[in-house]
């Protein structure tokens, strides 16, 4: 796959090279990229070619066209692989970025914590440490998540420093390691009641994770919840 | 996991009953569900119990609430395996449902397609053969999709009846077994653009689905370009 490019037609070679100038930082987030006359004269293609091209940026999701203003970089997207567990901090590492967390809440609950997920029900016993966290990655929000994590395995979580990555907690603190993890991705909007976490002054489309993790067979470690904002965050998976 | 009910709280005993009676057909779409006052008579429980009750049959996705009307069944949700390799036929009969396809445009294009898939530049060469569908269960419209074929491995396949499963006449005229498909899941609206197909009155959200199909190493058979409603979908992943 990797020689594909050399079959490419013209449009997609302009357009590589526009996405690699974004990719590597020289066009940054808000900046405005070549317009369809600056392309023509630059690369000596037709208007069609031209505009083709710019089409194939906005479809990848790079670009933003502002009405009589021209087209404008996007804060890039993060591909998620969907079938390996990874935390939040480490996806934003391998991507390049800087995560970072806030701590929106943390409570000890008496009472067990049950959701459906795949048409099964699972369910955490109590007690149960609930989290409420924002992720952030170069200072901007992510992800919103509430996660419910098992006491009886992690006594005395609820003190922990919740800005770490939980799997780091898990790990060098419990000797737990997450042996797999059911998720279920579903569609949803970031809106009113959660808009302002996001700095977002308008609703956008996000993906909405449900799932349940295990350290060892049928074992529940934890529970989670929750919300990617759909404009930076895509989740890859392969089929067999 | 399967005895995890009878550890489960009793809003949540009532809400599985609830669910089992939509789930079973006893409670239609469109059907009203018992109230906060006639769960607390009919299973005798605090006011508390029942409004959590409700609460988790919405979270669920199971009932919508309607303002000064109260709590109704929504159209059931589908999931599907986001790593196996399963036609969207399949898929339905597997739900129990009867899959339909409204064919709404097949070309031959003489142009290479590429697309951009989990980072990576993915690209069939031409000449292929452009499909779009409307998908449908027991007649509601599922999903929406472009696929592009590629007619060296497929020569003629424009001629074929797409109303049929593209899996089926791959593997039965061509016999052409898809080996893997990555795909990227992300989120999108279903808006003023292509609300119509899907016979909604407002914007909703949606996944959207870009796959890569091939049959046998580095061939690539199809690509793929899919919009799924939320309210009706949503995607199974494990990892390990």
């Amino acid at each position: 796959m990797d020689n594909g490019t050399q079959y490419a037609p013209k449009y997609f070679m302009i357009a590589r090279e526009i996405i690699g100038g974004i990719k590597d930082g020289r066009l940054k987030p808000g900046m405005k990229v070549p317009s369809e006359n600056e392309i023509i004269s630059r690369y000596k293609v037709s208007n069609t070619t031209a505009r083709k091209c710019l089409q194939s940026i906005e479809d990848q999701g790079y670009i933003k066209k502002i009405k009589g203003k021209g087209a404008f970089v996007r804060e890039g997207s993060i591909v998620r692989p969907a079938t390996r567990i990874l935390s939040f901090t480490r996806n934003m590492l391998e991507a390049g970025l800087k995560p970072s967390t806030k701590v929106l809440d943390v409570r000890v609950l008496a009472e067990n914590y049950s959701a459906e997920i795949g048409g099964r029900l699972y369910t955490l016993r109590a007690p149960v440490c609930k989290i409420h966290r924002l992720r952030l990655a170069d200072d901007i929000p992510m992800m919103l998540e509430v996660r419910h994590i098992s006491l009886s395995l992690c006594p005395g979580i609820e003190k922990e420093d919740f800005t770490q990555s939980l799997y780091d907690i898990y790990e060098k603190r419990y000797r737990h390691r997450l042996s797999n993890v059911y998720q279920e991705l579903g569609a949803t909007m970031i809106d009113s009641g959660i808009q302002d976490f996001f700095d977002l002054s308008e609703p956008i489309p996000a993906l909405l994770v449900n799932g349940v993790s295990f350290c060892g067979r049928e074992v529940i470690l934890e529970m989670e919840k929750s919300i990617y904002r759909g404009d930076k965050y895509r989740f890859l998976v392969g089929a067999t």
